[in-house]
């Protein structure tokens, strides 16, 4: 198949290398990688399989290269391309141009033995994160703003800079984490309050993604053991924890996305939270944050052994407290192996 | 004109509110902001002068929207559109599409006096962050890598999570100087180093942009005045804060931006130093980080009062050192001044 690829991360899955300035061509045995020349020197050391081409506009070069190719067709993801760009690269070219929505998506759904490993070693040092953000929050952290909260989260799952973050991180307290893409407010951290934490880093370009939702005393830790001084929080809690557990205990490969769905949905439904749960159960994780598999009521994706996923359950109720509790998992054998 | 906007910028322009997730819609006397339910709280207390709509499928309320809409034209950006979301957005619509590149940054290239006081506050945050920063570096900065000295710039620059950031600091040392944007390395900053940090903030949605190369010792400030030990790298740094104010001093409204990047181009050429100063001059800032006006060589923009744009002459040596010293300025009664 012969395609062309403008996201970043799509790029970087082809070849090793990728900029926020490139373009890649896939046209029969050839490949092409086109960035500018700031990105000369990388490119040219870490780039394999595809011929380095620097020049100052991509789309210009791109279509010169497309109109010397003996191709007869051209696939591309239109979610990938701006109409600007994809005109001027397609300008007279005669050869039939094939829209193929979520074209890297899908190559990338399975995760390889060596994307394992990385992604992997990325959950475990997310994990180290979240213990030395407990550890921060019990010493420091009580009557912080949500804004220094998640100053501090961003601190410790970048270690001081090192690693790249897989998003801004969410840091919720109380009602604050009834908004499931909570932005952070000056509200403080008080001893008793309930603490959501949705966080994630990136090694080697590849995300890790967790949440935790935790009583906030001195002896706060990340663990899914928690126990609230309210019965309604308890047990919205306790549901949540049953859900997330029911799915990972029971999925199984061959399994539709829509049926591991339901197997948090319904532990919800039945202890009647089901109108508070207002998201779907997962996401694919990889390259991207958000990727395939959609684990979600209306996906009928056939979930295979080494997809790479989330199971994240919640309950939220406006104006009181919102409940996540998320963990990647992958699929070994048939079964869930919690990353 | 009737027109549609995807970009999170060009609609907060409009309306005073956005997310990341919202399309903007101006038909005839009405307009419209669609986003989802994430966002219903902020956008119903925000948003002015448009209807809230909130939905799941913003592509196909839109689309029913523009059915039911009595203009004959409408017109849009290219370059803030995907394919796959103007196909959905524009499906069986019988009115003229008219493609305007640039749409939203031709309307916001000069700047009202309220952007203007914004946009000065901005810069004084950034110019005290630097100060901060300075300070930093002086007491814990030496023997430390470019990872971590970029994240001290960080949490200076956003003064611990309460600014936004207008980019990822570069922060290089020596050599890695020589690439105009630098990632940062394991290198560490020593005592007779060349430092380059090149960062910005953004307040209420501004951004602002500054890059101060220094010699770097126990009294390292940011100040454009600098003594190298080395004779090359002082020579091609007079050189460049010599093209920096020649610029500033002699730019005027009603130039065209390729006079203004001759202003600091021709005293680089005269020292000799031409090859190597591989970029333009400047670029216009405001809700984005790069707008117009583009100060470059094939630009034939006419400068105008209450424009908004960065000086940023430099030279760069490869494997040796790269130098750049960058403001921003406005124009006022046909002069530069310095923000």
């Amino acid at each position: 198949m012969n395609y062309m690829l403008r996201d970043e991360n799509a790029i970087y899955y082809e070849c090793g290398y990728s900029s926020d300035n490139a373009l890649y061509l896939k046209l029969g045995s050839e490949a092409y990688f086109l960035t500018d020349s700031r990105y000369e020197i990388e490119a040219k050391a870490l780039v394999r399989d595809a011929k380095v081409v620097i020049e100052r506009n991509l789309y210009t070069k791109a279509n010169e290269i497309l109109k010397a190719a003996t191709i007869k067709k051209l696939h591309y993801d239109p979610k990938e391309w701006t109409l600007f760009a994809f005109e001027k690269i397609t300008e007279s070219l005669t050869i039939t141009l094939q829209a193929e929505p979520d074209l890297s998506h899908k190559k990338r759904i399975i995760k390889s033995a060596d994307e394992l490993e990385i992604i992997k070693k990325a959950v475990k040092l997310g994990a180290l994160a979240f213990d030395q953000l407990a550890k921060e929050i019990r010493e420091n952290g009580f009557k912080k703003s949500e804004y220094n909260l998640t100053y501090m989260a961003k601190t410790a799952l970048s270690s001081y800079g090192e690693y790249e973050l897989s998003f801004d991180p969410i840091v919720a307290v109380n009602g604050n984490a009834a908004k499931p893409h909570a932005l952070p407010t000056p509200d403080k951290l008080h001893k008793k309050d309930l603490l959501l934490v949705d966080a994630g880093l990136k090694y080697q370009r590849y995300c890790s993604d967790r949440t935790r939702t935790v009583y906030a005393d001195e002896e706060l830790t990340f663990g899914v053991e928690q126990k609230f001084k309210s019965k309604k929080i308890q047990k919205a809690y306790d549901t949540v924890l049953k859900a997330h557990d029911n799915a990972i205990e029971k999925a199984r490969s061959g399994m539709k996305a829509n049926e591991i769905d339901a197997l948090t949905r319904t532990v919800i439904e039945k202890a009647g939270f089901g109108d508070y749960f207002v998201h779907s159960t997962g996401h694919g994780v990889g390259l991207d944050i958000h990727e395939m598999p959609y684990i979600a009521s209306k996906s009928d994706t056939v979930i295979e052994d080494s997809m790479v996923y989330t199971i994240e359950p919640g309950i939220y109720i406006p104006n009181e407290f919102g409940i996540r509790i998320e963990d990647m998992v992958t699929m070994v054998d048939g079964k869930v192996e919690i990353l």
